[in-house]
């Protein structure tokens, strides 16, 4: 949560005048923006979008803190993927599930649950935005997680995971369904838990 | 699907000159609209709708079925939830899970996916939308079936399965993610249903 605000604007301590870096850091994020949605995560690279927004690539690593991150802000995410990858493989195997949820409910309730709302509101009317999610469900989080962990199909799993994940933000923060919208995270964790658990490591009957 | 195109939009039959009903019924659905979402579709009454819109009340039964239909036609609906409800509970208790998913499949991929993401563009910005969403999976579908089928907390349960079934639009439709974007109702019923099954009858461990 820190890191999000550090990196996204700085506003508090600035206030008042412009910093010399700010049209730059912003001529940044609109590059990679447009070039992660072009040429996908892997495809798009840190020395052409600096290039195309004048900045020196080693900027990137001091604003963002690396690819992940800067993908991260051009998303508005409230945190680095890589960092929740980092969350999710610490601790046993078998409590993955509950772990999953208890993660991305920390993040989503500790944005407020406005920027999942917002990414929705972007994923289902701009294919840009569609797709960067694409790669942060497949590539990022759940795609390198069912590849570790699940038995077969990887990419299936990280795709079922992708759905039971993206359809507790959307009942929880878009359509607000009680009892779940203001349900406590230990009450999730353990009703949805060991249903991305069979996601990622059960027996899909296939 | 018939159901939908004929109250949707009598164009093919009609293009070339406007039919003296349209207006009233356009005037009835925008009226409708309107009274959903202020009133809640148990709060809303068919008669007041009709009054709001200068129609006789009967021609709701005439153009829509009741209001079930009114509503599904409001939304956009491709199909009166109503009829979903009925589908679902005709059949082995133990397939219900199998039986939403391949329920749901049909009916979007029936209509292109394309109403499922003007859905869900609707609900991530207006927030009348989102309460429809929030009546549909709550009062018409999957509430009344966990009150029927679920052993205990059938509120939860209705939430829980709508996390899932709108996850799995989101990531087919929306986010449009591989395999299961293209992965077909087989598969997707025998990975997806035993986790809505468990939602529904099964241990919540709660």
């Amino acid at each position: 949560m820190d890191v999000s605000t550090e990196t996204q604007d700085n506003a508090p301590r600035r206030r008042g005048r412009r910093p010399a870096g700010e049209d730059t850091r912003r001529a940044l994020l609109e590059a990679a923006r447009r070039s992660f949605a072009e040429n996908g995560f892997a495809g798009a690279t840190v020395r052409a979008m600096a290039t195309e927004a004048g900045v020196d690539a080693a900027m990137v690593n001091h604003w963002f803190g690396g690819k992940e991150g800067l993908f991260a802000a051009a998303m508005e995410l409230p945190v680095d993927p890589k960092q929740i990858s980092e969350m999710l493989l610490t601790g046993p195997l078998e409590e993955m599930g509950e772990r999953i949820v208890r993660t991305f409910l920390g993040v989503w309730d500790g944005a407020g649950g406005g920027a999942f709302v917002a990414l929705m509101r972007s994923a289902s009317s701009n294919e840009n935005a569609a797709r960067m999610l694409r790669e942060f469900i497949s590539t990022m989080v759940f795609g390198p997680i069912a590849k570790r962990v699940g038995p077969d199909r990887p990419d299936l799993r990280a795709s079922l995971c992708g759905t039971q994940i993206a359809g507790l933000g959307m009942v929880r923060y878009v359509i607000k369904l009680e009892p779940l919208a203001s349900a406590d995270h230990d009450t999730l964790a353990t009703s949805v838990g060991p249903n991305l658990q069979r996601y990622l490591t059960g027996d899909l009957g296939l």
